[in-house]
C-alpha cells in the first residue's frame, strides 16, 4: 500500500481532480509474469518481477535525454492506466523488474517506494555525511535506513522512534525540542550536509532548511498540498544551498542501485510493521490514515489458490 | 554603484537592521595600490586592482573546503566594515585583484559585480542551452550577455528592450504577454533549460519557474524582502528542478572565470548607461531608484589631483 | 565522408577485422523520409533529416541508464549494418534526426560528426576556460569553433592554420615550437584548463597533458592505433586530472545540443573544404588520405533525378 | 609508517632524486601540541592532532580555487621539510587537525593515509555500486573497508585474504584466477561500477580497467613507477570512462569525510597488522619491503618520559 492509495480512497479533492474513475488502483506489487508479448525481451514467463510504475513516452525531451522520470507524458500504474489490485495486470515490457526468488514478497513489493528513497538520498553524497530525515513514514524510513547504511555520519529524524530501529542516531520531536539547536550541537556546530524532506508539511519543510548548512543539499520529495510561505532569501539564497527536486524513480539507474542495496544486504524488513490479507484493506487504510505504522503490506494468494490469503 | 548602497542611502529596514553607522559605505571600485602589509604576496604598490568584496574567517567548515563564499563570518566591505566611498580604502591582500591596465575603470570595477553574474549563470552549462533571466538591473543584463557570449541558444529576458542590445533574443513583457506561452513557444514547447533569477520579485520567480523545463535548472541570486507563497510541489518536485542559491562570488574561482570572460572579448560596456562624477551621486540615486539605468559609474580623481572629477 | 569511411576504402588492418563485407558503407548524411514503419512517431514521409548512427540494444546496462552511447551491443550505420553510400537507407525510427529545413545539406550532414567535438567539448565547462585542441582533422576544427562559440579565453591549437580561422587564438607547430612553454606562457603559467585530444597520435597525446593545467580536464576521442607508453604518474596522477573517454554522441542529449548550437548561429561552413560529386569519390578519399582537406562533403542527386549530382 | 619512509630508507633512485638530505623524514604521526604561533587560531596548546602533511602557497591558482591539494609549490613534510621521526616537529597551524582523544594513538596517526583512501574512493558514487580495489597494501585495504562501510554491492581486491577481513566480497588471485572473467560474473556480467587503483602495477592497471564496466570510474592513486604501454583506445575512449588522478587529500573536505567515517563507526584497526617500539625500525622497514603486514605503527613515548615507549 502507498499513501497515495489512502488518497484515491478517501477520494479528497486530489484525487477528484488527479483520477480517472472508474479505475483499478494500487501500483505496488510483485508477481509472475503469466504472458509476454512479442517484443518482450527483458523478461519471461515465469519470472518473478516488480514493476517501475511509470510509463512514459520516449518522444519527449525528457526521454529522450535519460530523464524519463520527468517525462511530461507520463502514465501511471493505478492512476492513468489500470493498476494493480487485481487478479492480473499489464503493464509494458520494460516496466518490469525481474527480481531474485530469494527476496521474499513483501520485500520484492517495496523496491518502487523504497526506490523513491534512494532517487532522494543518492542525488548528492550521503557517505561520510550528516543527514536529516524530515517525515516519519515509510519513505523517511527508508531513508534514515539508507543514509545509514551509507556511511553517513549523524542521522537525524524527526518524531519517530522506530527511526532509530532502522539506524537513526537522534531523533527529535519538534513540538518539544528546539531541533535546530540540537541538530546543531551534534553537527559541530554547522547545520546538516543533507536533508532529504519527506513530509511536505510546511513546518517540517522549514525546520529542515533552518538545519542545514550552508552549502548544503535539500533533496525534497514530500508534497506539500498547496502553496505556502517559505524564506528563499536566507534559507536558500545566503545559504548557498542546492534544492533538488525529486520525481518518481530514475529510470532505471534506481533500480540498478535498488538491486545493488538489497544485493549489498541492507536490511528494510524492521521498516514492514503489519503483513495484512487483502480482505483487512479497511483496516489497513484506517492504520495509513492514524500514522501509526510503517509499510503495510497485502499478502494475496494466486488466482488458481482460491483468492486472496 | 551597488543597488545595496542605496538601500543604506534611503536606510530602509533592512539597511537599518544590518548597516552598522557610522560606517564608510560602498564597495565597488577599482584603484591603485599604495601601500602592502608585509605578508601580502599577490600585489604590490603600485598595481591597479578591485576586490573581492566578502573577507573571510578561513576557519569555518565553507572555508576550509574551497566555499568561502558563504563563509559564516563574513564582513563585507561597505557594510560591515570600511568601505570605498573614500580616498583610501584598506582591504586584506588576498582580496585585492590584479587588473590588466588595459580595462579602463569603468570596466575593472565592473568585476565585483558581474562576478555575481558570472557565479550564477556558471553554476551549470549555458552553452547550447536556452536560457530566461528574470530581472532587468545591472544583475540581469549581465546574465543575458554572458548567456550570449558562453553560446547559449535562446537567451529571453522580461521587461528591458536595453537586453537585446547586449545580446537578448527576445525580451517579454510580463504585464502583457504570457510569458510561460511565448517561452515555450521559443522552446520547441519544452520551457527553458535554465533560468536566471535576478529579480527577487515573487512574481519574476514564480513566473520564471513557470517557463522552466522539466529537469531544469533555476539559479537564484535576486533577493526577496520577505517570504512568499510558492508552490513547491509543481514548480520544484514534480518537475524534478535542481535550485541553487547564489551568494556572492566563488573565491576566487568566479574572479578567474571573470578575468578569462574579458580576455576572451566579452564587452561589458554597453551595460554601462551613465558616468557621473561623484558630486552628482544624488542624480545617480535617483536613477537607480527609478529603474531608467543599466549600471551607473562614479568618476573619482585621485586624492593628490584634488578630489572627485 | 568520415575518416573511418578511408579505413574502410584502404581496407587496412583495422577495416578487415571490424568491418562486415559485403556491406554498403558510409553514415553520415543527410536526406529525406521516403517511408516509415507504422510505430515511428518521431518523424513522418518528407522530413528533411540526418541520423544518429550507432544502433543501440535498449536492454543493457548502459542503455537502462540513459548512456546508450556505450552501449555495449551497439550496431553502426555503414560498419555493422548497411551504411547509407546508397540510394535509399533503412534506419530505425529513433536514430532520424528531423532537421529545419534552413539549414542546406552540407550543414545538415555535419550534425552527427559535429556532434562528437559537442559531446568531447562539453562534457565539462568550456565557458570562460583555456583550451587546447590537439589534432586538425575536422574534429578538431569543430572543437576549435565550438570553443570559441562556447567563450573559451584562450583556444590554442596545433599545426593548422585554419584553425584560426574558425576561431583559435594561436596555433602552434609542434616541429618548430615548444608547444608546453608557449601554452604556459599564453595561461598566466597555468597550463591549459582543457584538452580536447582528437588526433589520437601519441605525440598529440603527450603533448596535450603535458600542456594540461593542475586539476585539468582531458577529453579523449582521437583513437590511438595501438597501446603506448604513457606517464600516468606525472600526467595524471600527480596532477589530479580528469580523464574522459569520448565514444559516439550522447542520445540524444548531444544532439539537442548540436542543434542548439546551430539554431544559436555556430557556423560551421568554414570547415567544408570541399564539395564534391559523388563520382569524384577518389579525388576525395586522396585529399582525406593527404590531411590537405577540412570536411569534405558529396552532393548526391535524389534517385529521381537520375543520380549523382 | 608509509612506504614513502621506505623509498627514503633504502635510498632507491627516486628518494635519491627527490629527497634533499639531510632532512629528518617521516610525516604519518599523531601528537600534542606544546606551543603555538600568535596567529594559529584553529588549535591550542594541550590539543591532540595529526596533520596534513602538504603545506601550500595559498597563492597559486589551484590554492585560490579551493584545490590545494595539487597546489604547485608544495611542501611536503617528511621530504620538502622537516618531518616527524624526531622528538618534535613545526607544522603550519592550518595543516594541524584537532581530533577526539577517544581515539587511540594507532587510530589518530591513520588518518593522513586514511584520507588518501577517502579522497580515491569518493572523488565518485560507491554507494550501491559494485567496486574492484586493486592494490594490497594498506591503501588497497582502506578502500576495500570505506567501500564496504558505504553500501558498496561487490567489492572485490586482487590477491590478498586480509581484504576480506575488513568487507571484500571476493578477493581474486591474477595469478591463478581471469579475474575479469570472474569480475563479470559477479556483477551481471557488466563489470565493475569503480576502480580503486591503488597498486601502481602496469599489469594492476591493466586488469583493473578490463574489468571496468563501459562509462565506468576508475580513480589512480597507486603510482607507476615509469612510462608502460597502455591501451587508451578501447579501455578509456570506446569504453567512455572517466579516469580521476589522486594526489594527497581534498585541503580539507577530505578530512572532515575522514572526521565523519571515524564518527559513524568506520573501524580501521584490523589494518594495523604490527605496532613497533621505534627501536624496531629496522624490522618495520623489512617487514613492509616484504609486503607480508598491513600498517605498521611505531609507539612513541614523549620525550619527557625518557624517550620512545
Amino acid at each position: 500500500m502507498c499513501g497515495t492509495d489512502l488518497h484515491i480512497y478517501k477520494w479528497d479533492e486530489w484525487a477528484a481532480g488527479r483520477f480517472k474513475a472508474p479505475m483499478t488502483f494500487g501500483h505496488e506489487f510483485c508477481g509472475e509474469v503469466v504472458a509476454c508479448g512479442d517484443e518482450v525481451d527483458n523478461v519471461q514467463v515465469g519470472d518473478y518481477v516488480t514493476a517501475e510504475t511509470h510509463v512514459i513516452c520516449h518522444t519527449c525531451y525528457q526521454c529522450r535525454t535519460g530523464q524519463g522520470h520527468v517525462c511530461e507524458n507520463v502514465s501511471i500504474l493505478g492512476i492513468d492506466r489500470p493498476g494493480i489490485f487485481a487478479d492480473y495486470a499489464v503493464i509494458p515490457g520494460e516496466n518490469a523488474w525481474k527480481t531474485d526468488r530469494r527476496f521474499p514478497p513483501e520485500i520484492a513489493t517495496l523496491q518502487e517506494p523504497f526506490g523513491n528513497a534512494v532517487h532522494t538520498a543518492l542525488t548528492g553524497r550521503i557517505t561520510a555525511k550528516s543527514v536529516l530525515v524530515t517525515g516519519c513514514g515509510p519513505l523517511g524510513l527508508f531513508c534514515v535506513a539508507l543514509s545509514k547504511f551509507a556511511g553517513a555520519s549523524e542521522v537525524t529524524q524527526l518524531r519517530r522512534e522506530l527511526a532509530k530501529k532502522v539506524g537513526a542516531t537522534a531523533v527529535f520531536d519538534p513540538l518539544k525540542d528546539d531541533v535546530a539547536a540540537e541538530v546543531r550541537r551534534l553537527t559541530h556546530g554547522e547545520g546538516v550536509d543533507v536533508l532529504l524532506e519527506t513530509a511536505g508539511a510546511p513546518t517540517a519543510i522549514e525546520t529542515g532548511f533552518k538545519c542545514l548548512k550552508y552549502a548544503g543539499r535539500a533533496s525534497l520529495i514530500g508534497l506539500p498540498s498547496k502553496p505556502f510561505p517559505f524564506d528563499f532569501t536566507d534559507q536558500i539564497i545566503f545559504k548557498g544551498a542546492t534544492v533538488i527536486g525529486i520525481s518518481g524513480r530514475e529510470m532505471f539507474e534506481t533500480w540498478y542501485s535498488t538491486r545493488a542495496l538489497l544485493d549489498g544486504g541492507l536490511d528494510l524488513s524492521p521498516i514492514i510493521t503489519h503483513k495484512l490479507p487483502l480482505e483487512e484493506f479497511e483496516k489497513a487504510f484506517d492504520l495509513i490514515g492514524s500514522g501509526q505504522c510503517g509499510k503495510i503490506v497485502f499478502k494475496v494468494a494466486p488466482p488458481e489458490a482460491g483468492g486472496v490469503r
